[in-house]
């Protein structure tokens, strides 16, 4: 398969799953995937009024750019490179976009390694 | 016209020349355009890396919903009804979804007016 096309096949399967979680949710927001198949933007976003607040909130952004995936945001404790990886993307064409360049692609600090 | 691609057609058009105010941007970020044709979500985005700071911020989000014109976030003092209907969109046909409902509609209150 086309590495894109596979690339844009595993962020969709994976923005569907993690939607599912909210499906139930009592706080009366909306639930948006935004899908830009021209320009490979890729978004879960959280959107309405929940108690007399207007809330617009980024849960996931991915972009593709050149044969790389790249991470914008994550808002959630999900490990995203083990969730691609299990729908079939090497962690070797993932950036992490949120993180200063000096750490990407630097694996995790000793520390936690 | 299809009333869908005329509304599609004047967010596209305006979006698409706010963008150019941040061509010569001297802080390094990205803006992108987030257009998903299929359900009718519109982002004017700036993202990347300023001043050792990671940036995610959405200036402007439009929806279509039924026959109207969402905005759900306009982050600048453009007058955004005024800038559509400067491209053929009536103002009974737009919603600012940011603002509360018992406001929606109403007009300014009477001190704006």
């Amino acid at each position: 398969m086309d590495k894109l096309l596979k690339a844009e096949k595993a962020i969709l399967a994976f923005l569907e799953d993690y939607a599912k979680g909210y499906k139930n949710s009592p706080d009366g927001l909306d639930t948006q995937l935004i899908v830009d198949p021209k320009r490979h933007h890729y978004q879960l976003l959280r959107i309405g009024w929940s108690n007399k607040k207007f809330v617009h909130f980024c849960v996931f952004h991915f972009d593709i750019k050149g044969d790389k995936i790249w991470v914008q945001v994550n808002e959630t404790e999900e490990l995203i490179v083990d969730e691609l990886a299990r729908r079939g993307i090497s962690p070797a064409d993932i950036e992490l976009g949120f993180q200063p360049e000096y750490l990407r692609g630097a694996g995790l600090p000793a520390a936690f390694a």
